[in-house]
């Protein structure tokens, strides 16, 4: 098929989005911003080879993960999501029916949230790499930024840490015997953005989000960092799958602080404020979970303490715990 | 360098534009439209081997040209440059210093335009890929679609064609001897979005313009078939470089009507309209050159003619001549 007819062949039928002025089929695509909106935007790029093997993920996965990454990021800065754009550089030894595939996936994602397609580029190369970019509407001066934690905050947690990285293991391992092992690579496959919970707390004036894409030992610091604050976090309430508790200490450490790509959602939020976060996360069918607390910095950069067992941690962001 | 700093280093030190409520440095970027405007956005990918080699662009080229052709599908629109983000693809073989220079060609034309980068990534790969989005800004309903060509209208094109496939051709072959071959090499390498030409344009209610990214053959044609028009284009009045006109006929014509990436503009403007044009012209200092005309279309499909020695040929999309 050549550029042209496949273009044609992706090209949705209709727009979910009457802001839509122009969709694909110009030199560019044009919308109207609804007023007393801002726009939120992110881009996120995976790689054959990189970040993904044709052994661990079909080609519908590829599509659907890489728009969940990036919904991922709309919804840690409380957006809804509206468009997205896409770049693919496929392989010629790739048949029309793999590259439709992608695409597929990514319209699963999307229709969930009635995103709409706005433009794309798709041409030939040695080795598949999929970037998009996403445009997501978010209320004025309600962006949940990564500085917004203060001290006497809860942190919380949604969702269930590690799975992901736990499923990437069992398929590169190949090890398929595993209690509820379809539960874990289908994490990993097709992670669920927490784009609706995140929406639902869009009355508070303040909560500090950040989205788990390297493990929540990055998270955290980047908000302690931002923030200028110091998170304290306790092991024990760290939300995890029945199976990873069976794991040996370090693996079940590995996984859960350094796991990566679950896309749960790591926030802060001022204690009288909590029962809106039940609340939402009652709607949106959420797990939610408090695992520590924000306090006044006590060095010159903020940082994550970790508790368990009643020792205390500095949790770095790589997720190597450093005695102290 | 590792990610972090990488991305540390490329940050912005200041925005340009007072609509970036958050730039690079949280898990999206956030700016507030303009009102009245709408936003325009659309992305383009370069990929090593397939669109470039080395041999004939420094990485800084790379991101001045990726960029470039962006600019000019945001200019086709009548759009002002606001934003852009950046996914690149960087083989393990790469210095540091040439993924820079790659951004600091992206950031020399960015700076023209007072572009602000809003958001990247940068992943390790075999093969070098560059994926660009931008995000512009128009006037509500002043955005410049192909099917705004009507009958009677004066078809025009900014610039002089064929002259970036030429510097290609140059290169490839590595006939260095021509007469003002560092202007072709330049016009390919560092090509020029006539971004602030249509900006001029904007009072005009309705203006039809196409950039020409694959030949104006490919661009008249869309024309024709988005407006439902025939283009009548008369070859004589081609805007070409002198150098060009020394060519043996069947190369000229490769060069001029199938040439891609001149980033030009091809337009079509009601006759009465044609000062504003020239006006526009003058105060951005672009050539620009009536090349014909539009006229009810006499099949089914919008097409466009071309005129040469007293022959009337149909101009095909990708620039073969078919004699009627």
């Amino acid at each position: 098929m050549d550029e042209f007819s496949f273009i044609k062949s992706i090209k949705p039928r209709f727009y979910h989005h009457s802001s839509v002025q122009k969709g694909i089929g110009d030199d560019a695509a044009v919308f109207r911003p609804p007023s007393g909106m801002d726009m939120v935007t992110a881009t996120d790029t995976m790689v054959e080879h990189v970040h993904f093997r044709l052994t661990t993920m079909e080609p519908y996965h590829l599509g659907y993960r890489v728009l969940a990454a990036n919904l991922s990021d709309l919804a840690a800065m409380g957006s809804i999501p509206v468009f997205y754009l896409v770049s693919i550089v496929v392989p010629e030894s790739w048949k029309d029916k793999q590259l439709r595939s992608v695409y597929n996936g990514m319209k699963e994602i999307a229709d969930q949230y009635h995103m709409d397609l706005l433009g794309g580029d798709t041409v030939s190369g040695d080795r598949f790499v999929i970037s998009v970019t996403v445009i997501g509407f978010v209320e004025r001066d309600k962006s949940r930024y990564r500085r917004h934690a203060r001290d006497g905050d809860v942190v919380f947690v949604t969702g269930t840490l590690g799975d992901s990285a736990f499923g990437l293991h069992l398929l590169t391992e190949r090890s398929f015997s595993v209690e509820a092992q379809d539960h874990f690579i289908n994490r990993h496959r097709m992670p669920t953005p927490r784009v609706w919970f995140s929406r639902k707390l869009k009355q508070l004036d303040r909560v500090c989000l950040n989205d788990i894409s390297d493990g929540i030992s990055s998270e955290a610091n980047e908000i302690a960092e931002a923030s200028g604050v110091d998170l304290h976090i306790d092991y024990s309430q760290l939300p995890m799958h029945p199976q990873l508790k069976k794991l040996s200490e370090t693996n079940q450490k590995k996984f859960v602080l350094a796991g990566g790509e679950d896309f749960e959602l790591i926030g802060t939020i001022s204690e009288h404020n909590w029962s809106v976060v039940e609340e939402a996360a009652r709607q949106t069918n959420t797990i939610v979970k408090k695992i520590g607390f924000v306090r006044r910095k006590v060095a010159a950069e903020g940082q994550v303490f970790l508790y368990e067992n009643g020792k205390k941690q500095v949790l770095k962001k790589q997720g190597y715990i450093h005695l102290r």
